[in-house]
């Protein structure tokens, strides 16, 4: 399928509603809008000409196992071996290991592009970018230098072994075992599945993180430590050990994602070392909590772009019937489809949800950026907070956002939406994991309730929607915006209003804390949406009024933020009323009774 | 997958709601409630027993074309001489060539049951059952005598072959062509694609009913007629000819219902015989619309309930995490998932919509029995216009529900949802084309809201309104239902003025049509659901007054009724938002500023 950065649109955000390069500089980091450009440039160069040609195939071909070798899709190997040569593999890496430590605010936009191009082959290297994040924080001197470098520089790749038959969303029931050796080393052994990449045929080793119990330790997720065990031990003369006594037992056969290989992995008293201190498996695995679901919520992003782009091809070329106010081109056999109303609903449903989740996307990772990176450690902590709060919508409510684009996409092809030759099936089909790993979307509306915003008692949440309410009050002051501002503006009030309410249902009713989560997240990223894309129509009309010449751009994005602020912001009414509903009448249902 | 037919559920709206003896006193077919209990009974043993056994493979083996011929899943063809032999496939067929007649307020279950077990095997005889009906009202008794009687039997199937390359959705593009013969005969040319059943290995003839046009046709679809073109001729001793000049080109690669065979056809100069009069083409074939259409809203309700089943079990079985009021079993590792308030928001919306989809299911099926078979042709022609209402809600509403429940269930599995071998991503995929074909479900909601409402000014939709109305005015003066009542009784009204509301905006400029169109669709769909759960509820009280021993079955369908009401309803609230939104914001952005 064919993929092309949407450049235009990146540079808007980046640029004009975020101002990457001040933000460069406050960070200390050497980026200037030039050199900013041209990476953008030369990464849709790379992912619409090398990687997307490649993802029809590593659908129809999957993986697979073969004496405990696993083989990708054609093509990936040599991919990848490009993406580590040019240097995208250590783009946000730490640069005291070779990596170039590329802000966020630059780098999801390269993260969303190999998102859109083939998510199956951006799933390898994104697990290893959360490994090199907790082994650089929480490892050891000697683990750094054995290990760090290459996987930095993508020589070597990373996975991360958390799940196991009976513990998935519970970690508190995991049952590998690791056994401490004379050596300071320790022996894993336990079964892990669901683990991305635990084997390939593209890298000479791989880095498992692995989460275990030490022989002493307490129940529950108190006493799981993590340990890094790899496919091949690095000796102190830089060479390789025989292989690990750990292995690839069976690969998944999944509904999409076919070209990443997802792997059953066993380990039979494995060599490895503990990360971090002993009993704090969980806490280090959070470190790269934020950034690996940021990058999930980014594949929801690039598919639901990747979609957009194809729904948008096949509109504009795809005869069919007339235009409902008579026919739009005459001199052809039927009017191009995108002159039917319900089929543009669709295309500006995908567009405005697009657009509007990539504005969130950039001031997330903005946020992530500050968190790590500004000088002032009041700064640090406010970032950290922010960043807390928005990583579950940005994880949950893209990945809904991606299957349903995905699904639009589909429904615009008509019959050939389910055609496999189209594309646009497999976009829902790889889409859809993304609401599933990395904790279901469920377990992120029950962080965003219970941690970030019940955790506080509501204090940054109203922080946020304050920021974006003194924004719609300015618009609201400018005729041209006046009606978009005060749309929002009443949004954000019910969304202050609502957000007290569901603190108080909770503290009355811990159930409640359940029954309205999903529901309040998504209620919260539909109005935070019509925020940004507030900000965005601002921007639009500054340049307009400013005289630009680009008139169609800025006009395009005045129309996108009526059209989202009109009929795609109305479902937050929905969720609103449902989670008012409350819990009682789900609690009521006698789980015999469901049979029924 | 396992199934089993929710026959207590059935039994309710058959009996408890709709009367169905009373139904089929009326219509003079004389079958009692212990014959359609019997049959029920034995339906559930076929699909359960038979049918839903095979589904799972016959995704992972696909269909295979070689040489033209097409062989299907292992275990379908012995599963479809059991359909036929055991009279199954006859269940709806004309009496007068063998059919038995049932009414669709029975069959509708067997069909439910079958579409659950495997989409894909009953595609076949979905196909066959609409060929028989149009053969049935338009055939000259000649064709009817050579072919009907098998067709009904199920010996032989059908196929529709509308579709071509340029010519989907909009039919006044098709370019097949029939050359009249001297013996009255024509020869039949074209390719058609997406032809379900075209070709496939269990019975000794295939019957195509194809649209083409004659030589002197008028352009446009006033110049499109019907034609039966067999692959065997059947000559007049019973034998069959050579076969016919056409063929199977190729088959599709689908997202799903891989085990139904999606040909391409070629008719090269294929000999066939005209149906119905020259030029009436499209309207012979809307004599069976409302039939296919029904049943492609059945394929949704039949998938929703396997994904409903298949969730509830795992959320029974599974454990994980504890309850948010604390451990519900705490003699086990964890708590089964069903404890979680969102888990249990997941299997009501589920419960609720598909039950509440089968009120609508028969009720719709009521009509279109009464529209053949009451005495009374004025009561004839009102369930004619009632059904005609109501059948583009069942097919886009039912399909899209059917994507939904099937999404939730993969949800309700974690990342187990996303394995092939649990089954659940296969009925995502199975339904996905169920709002696909038989028309999308875009072009449902505007022969909704255009030929259905606009068409008589809504003075239908109002008699329904009205109707549904009553019985919220029942229920608010019996004090059990009078909050579930007023609720209903309060959406009922707001149907009323929107449905005015949305004619006068058509009326005033046409892009509205198909501006409101799926948002109306929608919200209709869902207030109708809750005046058939306001029913379901007043049957539910009654039998609790009186002294029913099952009271926790009719409890459940009070609990389901809340739920619904609190917590699925409150989506008509944003479809509303949104259509009020009107069309401008949609025909605004400029053809060539999408692609910004």
């Amino acid at each position: 399928m064919s993929y092309q950065a949407p450049l235009r649109d990146m540079r808007f955000v980046l640029h004009e509603l975020f101002d990457v390069s001040a933000h460069c500089e406050l960070l200390g980091n050497g980026l200037d809008r030039e050199l900013i450009d041209g990476v953008l440039e030369e990464a849709a160069a790379f992912t619409g000409n090398e990687i997307a040609p490649l993802n029809r195939n590593s659908d129809e071909e999957g993986c697979q196992l073969v004496d405990g070798n696993v083989t990708t899709p054609k093509g990936f190997r040599a991919a990848y071996q490009q993406f580590v040569d040019n240097g995208w593999a250590s783009m946000t890496g730490p640069v005291d290991f070779g990596g170039q430590g590329f802000p966020q605010l630059v780098a999801f936009t390269f993260h969303e592009m190999l998102m859109a191009s083939s998510l199956s082959f951006r799933v390898y290297s994104g697990l290893t970018e959360g490994a090199v994040l907790a082994l650089h924080k929480h490892g050891s001197a000697e683990l750094q230098k054995d290990y760090l470098a290459k996987m930095v520089s993508g020589q070597w790749t990373g996975t991360m072994c958390l799940t196991e038959p009976q513990a998935g969303t519970d970690l508190a029931l995991l049952r590998s075992k690791a056994e401490p050796q004379a050596d300071g080393s320790y022996k894993v052994s336990g079964s892990k599945i669901f683990i991305s990449g635990g084997e390939q045929d593209f890298s000479e080793n791989i880095v498992h993180l692995v989460l275990a119990r030490l022989p002493d330790a307490p129940a529950g997720v108190k006493g799981i430590s993590l340990f890094l065990v790899p496919k091949f031990v690095a000796k102190a003369d830089g060479s390789l050990s025989d292989k690990n006594a750990l292995s690839c037992g069976a690969i998944e056969h999944k509904m999409g994602i076919k070209g990443a290989s997802t792997c059953v992995m066993n380990f039979d008293g494995a060599t490895g070392w503990l990360i971090g201190d002993a009993n704090q498996g969980l806490a280090c695995m959070f470190t790269m909590m934020n950034d690996a679901r940021f990058q999930v919520g980014l594949q929801g992003l690039g598919i639901a772009e990747a979609a957009f782009q194809g729904a948008l091809r096949y509109a504009r070329e795809r005869l069919q019937s007339r235009g409902l106010a008579g026919a739009q081109q005459p001199e052809k056999a039927a009017d191009p489809i995108i002159v039917h109303p319900d089929v543009r609903r669709m295309l500006l449903t995908q567009k405005s949800l697009v657009e509007g989740s990539r504005m969130l996307a950039a001031y997330t990772a903005r946020q992530l950026d500050l968190e790590h990176g500004a000088s002032d450690a009041a700064e640090r902590k406010a970032a950290s907070k922010r960043a807390a709060l928005l990583i579950p919508i940005v994880k949950a409510f893209f990945t809904d956002m991606g299957q349903e684009v995905a699904s639009h996409a589909v429904q615009v092809y008509g019959g050939h939406g389910f055609i496999r030759e189209w594309g646009m099936e497999q976009l829902m089909r790889d889409s859809r994991i993304t609401q599933l790993y990395e904790g279901t979307n469920g377990i992120q509306a029950l962080d965003y309730i219970r941690r970030k915003v019940l955790g506080d008692g509501g204090s940054e949440l109203n922080a946020l929607i304050g920021e974006f309410a003194d924004l719609a009050d300015q618009a609201s002051a400018r005729p041209a915006l006046a009606e978009l501002g005060k749309v929002v503006g009443e949004r954000l009030n019910q969304w202050r209003e609502l957000s007290a309410e569901v603190i108080a249902m909770s503290q009355r009713d811990a159930q409640e804390i359940g029954a309205t989560s999903v529901d309040f997240l998504q209620y919260s990223a539909y109005v935070l949406l019509a925020g940004f894309w507030l900000q965005a129509a601002a921007k639009a009309q500054d340049a307009l009024d400013a005289g630009s010449s680009e008139i169609e751009f800025y006009q395009a994005k005045l129309h996108s933020a009526a059209f989202y602020v009109r009929r795609v912001l109305p479902r937050a009414s929905s969720h609103r009323e449902a989670l008012l509903g409350g819990a009682d009448c789900l609690m009521a249902m006698p789980e015999d009774s469901f049979a029924f």
